[in-house]
């Protein structure tokens, strides 16, 4: 006999991009940003106070909250910080939606929703995108008329890079009856006034994602937040998160990662420039990319052109240590998404690819 | 209205012991232990490549849970890392206990466990322990008859540090219908064959709980583990897990902390040697104190030696800025919690109740 829920025995986990051993492979196919974190994180490490790790560590966060509350101008309550933004959709989903209500998220999104989803025993109710990966105009009804209590949007989305525009960010939530998640774990490298974390603080529904996994270049640290109303920020601090959630030193790096905008932003410029670039080069090869305002583009294959299928160029680029991410789900098996890295490595891709198939 | 889950606003989130700014505070009331870490710790932070952090870090941080495997003579597939020992609690709760199912403890036991049941939607039962602290001979047929799903023990308990003998727990998981978690948080300060390791990769339905936050000196560092058979296991690494749930620095130091033996039983040494002196001299003192395993003693203040209530000498002792901690609960009014400090911490806690009521 199994101990396990029947919900989690009949689920299968979020499977992660690979994480090769491999020094010398090309990884594009997790969307890390191929630029360093600030300096000031080897600072942290060099004067971080061993013996202070004795200790429990702030309890929620205090010191980062206040320097996200002073980027975005809102007040700490209205942050909470995470363990990556994985752990704010989990406590959202904990928090706000009991078993058997819906969750709500667009068609194709970021895989990672169906799953905890079904850790949370819910059912998941999917809205297709339009064929240009915008969202359509039907969306919030759509969740309403469903009974819909979260909805989950990535913005810019993931895997397309499609930007939803900030009016219609607007009107979604005002639409919603439910709580609207905006997963904006790829918003740095966007071109955005960025309203939304004033949107989320001033609505009763809305929850801003930011991560300093992508924009800060700290993957490695699992460090993320959120940015909310108090009344829906302060349950999840003070009742549904792991007490202690963030490490001593985790803490001090975000902190002084987060501060360092001037090195933070130009990293978003040498990959949105590198992003132009690439865009460009793989469409001259032949592919169909729409527009990306996050850091990876998602190329179609076109195999009237005399390519390989999508799983095919996957393979083929694997073979020569390059990684990138096929999936293989309904819009998705004619397409790979490449994650843009430094200039050698978006320059080793495209030469790759100019081996396979010659210039055109 | 609230967004927030009926049983979540119903509830009140874990209150964890203070943590003062203050550093002339004599801190005796969280169970931290008094020595640092490993000097290993500082070598990460020297040697750590800042650079390695854009990327994700090991997913199920395999190269800790084969030095956990190696430390217990079992597999890295009988091990998973976890994000304090609280994460594990968590994981267990939500991979193997549906909303409704009951969650077993007994009373008193870690304040934390009925939070935790709480968020679940989960109703607690609990078996009170006997007037020494020992767990009932009835414990295991009285959680199965109320068809408990899962148990939770705290061994040695906490707050009395009453160490539950082998024998006993190995008749309680083979008794127990469900599944038994046994809290090893304070193992280390414990004189034990410390045979749960081999007794929950036997079973099928046990798991041990261990920390580095109390032996290992890392409370700041957030980092557990939890020992088992693969068919417990193995679902909370490839599904309820928050997927990356360990950070690349934590992971690396949690390594080096935990291959060095010595040192932490060096620490370990000094902290029970410690214990033997306060426990002695608090009894010459005139309070009532059971033999504890853990790094901390259970006193019972006794009114009717002229002494204050507990509570009132809690807050005399706050005012010499010594932190103890009182919980205002059933069985424990009468009673304060203190912590195995350093010796100079321990004479000034000492120097302070003999101050307040004289030598006797």
């Amino acid at each position: 006999m199994s101990f396990e829920r029947d919900n989690i025995q009949q689920m299968t986990g979020y499977a992660s991009g690979e994480q090769p051993d491999d020094p010398n492979t090309i990884k594009l196919n997790t969307n890390e940003n191929p630029y360093p974190a600030s300096p000031k994180v080897r600072e942290v490490l060099d004067h971080f106070d061993i013996e202070s790790l004795r200790q429990y560590p702030p309890a929620t966060s205090l010191g980062f909250r206040q320097v996200a509350a002073d980027l975005h101008g809102v007040r700490p309550e209205n942050i909470i910080a995470t363990r990556g933004g994985d752990e704010l959709l989990r406590l959202v989903i904990t928090t706000f939606v009991n078993p058997g209500e819906k969750i709500g998220m667009s068609y194709p999104t970021y895989s990672l929703y169906p799953v905890l989803a079904q850790i949370q025993d819910c059912p998941t109710f999917e809205v297709p995108l339009e064929e240009d990966w915008s969202v359509p105009d039907s969306f919030a009804e759509a969740m309403n008329n469903a009974g819909v209590k979260l909805t989950f949007l990535v913005n810019p989305h993931a895997p397309s890079g499609q930007l939803v525009p900030t009016s219609q960010v607007a009107e979604l939530a005002e639409a919603l009856n439910g709580i609207l998640l905006i997963d904006e774990a790829y918003i740095d490298f966007a071109d955005t006034d960025a309203t939304s974390p004033a949107l989320a603080v001033a609505s009763n529904n809305v929850i801003v994602l930011r991560t300093l996994s992508k924009g800060y270049s700290l993957a490695g640290l699992r460090f993320g937040y959120g940015i909310g109303p108090e009344s829906l920020i302060s349950p999840m601090i003070s009742k549904t998160r792991d007490s202690y959630n963030l490490d001593a030193i985790g803490q001090r790096i975000a902190e002084a990662a987060l501060a360092d905008q001037k090195h933070a932003r130009e990293s978003w410029e040498k990959v949105i420039s590198e992003r132009t670039r690439v865009h460009s080069e793989l469409e001259d090869l032949g592919f169909n990319i729409p527009e990306s305002q996050a850091n990876f583009l998602l190329a179609t294959v076109r195999a009237e052109e005399g390519m390989d299928n999508a799983e095919s160029l996957y393979t083929k680029l694997k073979e020569r240590h390059i990684l990138v991410r096929y999936f293989n789900a309904p819009r998705m098996r004619d397409k790979l998404r490449i994650t843009i890295g430094a200039p050698d490595e978006n320059d080793r891709l495209l030469d790759a690819i100019r081996d396979l198939y010659g210039s055109r």
